[in-house]
């Protein structure tokens, strides 16, 4: 007999099948014990009633690993319209010890820190389970999409000589006799790779040494890349990201619905056109529709991203917000200048349900700009050669962006804290497990 | 004008297109241009008679972007049988002096260093580009065909407090005011998981900190991992891995036939079933057939993985072998060992053309039996607590494997070294580009 997971059983009713998995919960009632079976796909109810099997169970733990043979039959009562008669029992691998937290019911009810500190043990619960499914979806469905549109992938260095992103915020590496450090983009890279490919994208770690405790922020996280030539100006950036994620919002709809409900949250609707915002036009309708100063003149805060989120909810029909030509002041120095006033950039965020997820834009693509900028910034050419090579030796116009796998997944879910949304966050405290 | 790629140039025959791209070379002929544009995808010759437009090309030199309108014409000497008679020409970005390297050849001639020097450069020699094609099209087949295989995609942690693989050969990071490692394998994470999901993968960056400079070690490379529970033993692995092999093999023949014929190099195929062969008899088999005693009782040299890999291929009419049952002595404190003889393990390799590409197994999953392989190899439980808990709440018996992804893209392409497999390489004195 093969065996069979706990979500194809409805199509076995009436069969004897074999089943594997951990004992999830496990409950006797008037001598019959009702078990709840955890595979890698879900859960099924089975009901043992042998008194030989049912003696087996006496001392077991739930997380033990067995094996069930016996019928499929229906019982509307149980989790997916079925539940098996277990005829036989295997117990598989025993457990040693009482669960240091209980993970068998829907929702985990323990602080952050305890589920992260038992996290190999709470991301066997079925609800922050799902969260990763969700997440291993997102990440599929951008390399599905970017294959499609004729992007290839690429696998740039983790180990660099230098930041793309400037100095401070940055890991240093002992790379044999020398220091190295540990990119915080693939920034560079990707450039470079446009002028090889046109279109490329990578899903890699980035890491980032920021001192912060937000709950939006991981030192370690996944950053869906990609970078394209011969655009006309960010807008073709914009509207390949707006495909993007009517396509990442179908694959959802029909591979991840069941993840959602479970979570009680509903997949967003992507319009066709995600509203775009000017930063100028934002920080004008903060200040007349929400009667708030705005705090810093080249940037938006946290909250304003929060309020003009809520705007964009209200009164332009959209969870999405493209926000563009934020200043020059506060962009990387790659980030092309919009020649009608270069104090601003053909840059752009995307904003969903208040919270930033994307940066991208044009990128300077002209040497000599290029190399001016970097002196303007106080930063050495010197330390840009190979970067700087591509531009001298001819490269498109072009742009790209960077999407927080982490972010996406957390805010998606509408989860709390970016934490909940990583197998493994690493934070100022926090480098296990 | 919408822009067309020159890949696709054949379908408009007769039609004015737009093409965009790098002059790969150009030459005159009797006042004629003769241009090879460079594109993303391909190549295209295009001719400019017109005399306005050859005078725009008087000082112009190689890498320059220029975007070409004009009519499609068969041509059969021209590389795709077509050309593009050219009427007007763009310059899009300039080239501010001679290019270091001479990458319009179709193979660049020039040594190992100069070509790594210049990566970002040389990337742009068609034969180099294929290379990276040909890799990014493995990675792909390698997550789709485990989708299928309803395996799930996971995102471990580079940063780590210790290694896998044991401690010498790791790379140390300053995280904040500790110290912390850089992940040599995403072993007992993907092992963790397997608590999870069952059956899980991840396509990530480790870090070797191996003070090796050879032709197959990089000290930051790609690795194709999975795991998978609830297996009969190393032989359920090993058929995974067998299909896999097919399932890539096939996706190459369909969409990297045009790369491998460039480079003059043959798909291999891959036997339905890959022949099988226990350590001590590859050791018997180098002794007798060979003449040739070998160099360790509990190990391969990699002369001897030459050896018998000549031997699969000429006796037992494949290219690709697996070894099994390898002595404990020299593999990690996961390893299963095997029943009959715990001095053997139930371990496996596979060698393709004389290199190991994959090293894999069927991992111990039983918590004392863990405890005391770690005590054993004078290891401290304590600093494994994290991965022992796991045996503790109920593990399933699994097993997995890695691939090396420059490995295997450098034996498919019959590459001489393996930084020629990687976009910008690591090693013992390359930290740039």
């Amino acid at each position: 007999m093969s065996r069979v997971y706990s979500t194809d059983t409805p199509k076995y009713i009436g069969k004897k099948v074999s089943l594997s998995g951990w004992i999830h919960q496990i409950r006797e009632l008037g001598g019959i014990n009702f078990i709840i079976l955890r595979d890698g796909k879900g859960q099924i109810q089975a009901v043992v009633s042998s008194k030989k099997e049912t003696n087996k169970l006496k001392k077991i733990n739930s997380e033990t690993v067995v094996s069930l043979s016996g019928k499929i039959v229906k019982e509307k009562r149980a989790p997916n319209g079925v539940e098996i008669q277990a005829e036989k029992i295997n117990i598989i691998s025993p457990v040693y010890d009482d669960m240091p937290v209980t993970i068998n019911k829907k929702e985990l009810k323990a602080g952050l820190d305890t589920i992260l500190d038992k996290r190999t043990l709470t991301l066997r619960n079925p609800q922050i389970r799902n969260i990763f499914k969700v997440q291993s979806e997102i990440a599929k469905t951008f390399r599905e999409f970017l294959i499609k549109e004729g992007f290839t992938e690429i696998f740039s260095p983790k180990i660099v000589l230098g930041g793309a992103e400037g100095g401070a915020n940055i890991f240093k590496v002992k790379y044999f006799d020398k220091w190295a450090y540990l990119s915080q983009s693939p920034q560079f890279y990707k450039q470079i790779m446009v002028g090889v490919y046109e279109r490329v994208f990578e899903v890699a770690p980035i890491f980032r040494a920021e001192p912060h405790n937000t709950s939006r922020h991981l030192n370690e996280c996944i950053s869906l890349d990609l970078e394209m030539g011969f655009i006309k100006d960010e807008k073709d950036v914009i509207k390949l990201e707006n495909r993007f994620l009517e396509y990442m919002v179908s694959q959802l709809n029909k591979n991840c619905k069941k993840e959602f409900e479970q979570f009680g949250v509903k997949i967003p609707k992507v319009p066709k056109n995600i509203p775009i915002l000017k930063f100028e036009k934002v920080q004008e309708i903060i200040e007349k529709e929400y009667k708030q100063k705005c705090k810093n003149k080249f940037d938006l805060h946290p909250q304003e991203e929060k309020l003009i989120s809520d705007y964009a909810a209200k009164k332009l029909n959209s969870e999405f917000l493209f926000i563009t030509h934020y200043p020059a002041k506060k962009r990387p120095m790659y980030t092309m200048p919009d020649s009608k006033n270069p104090d601003y950039t053909l840059s752009f965020d995307l904003i969903f349900r208040g919270l930033e997820l994307t940066s991208g834009g044009q990128r300077i693509h002209e040497y000599k700009m290029q190399k001016e900028k970097i002196k303007k910034e106080g930063l050495d050419p010197k330390d840009f050669t190979f970067y700087l090579d591509i531009f001298k030796y001819g490269m498109p116009p072009h742009g790209g962006l960077g999407i927080g796998l982490e972010r996406l997944t957390m805010t998606l879910l509408n989860l709390d804290n970016i934490r909940q949304a990583r197998l493994f966050p690493r934070d100022l405290t926090r480098i296990t497990p």
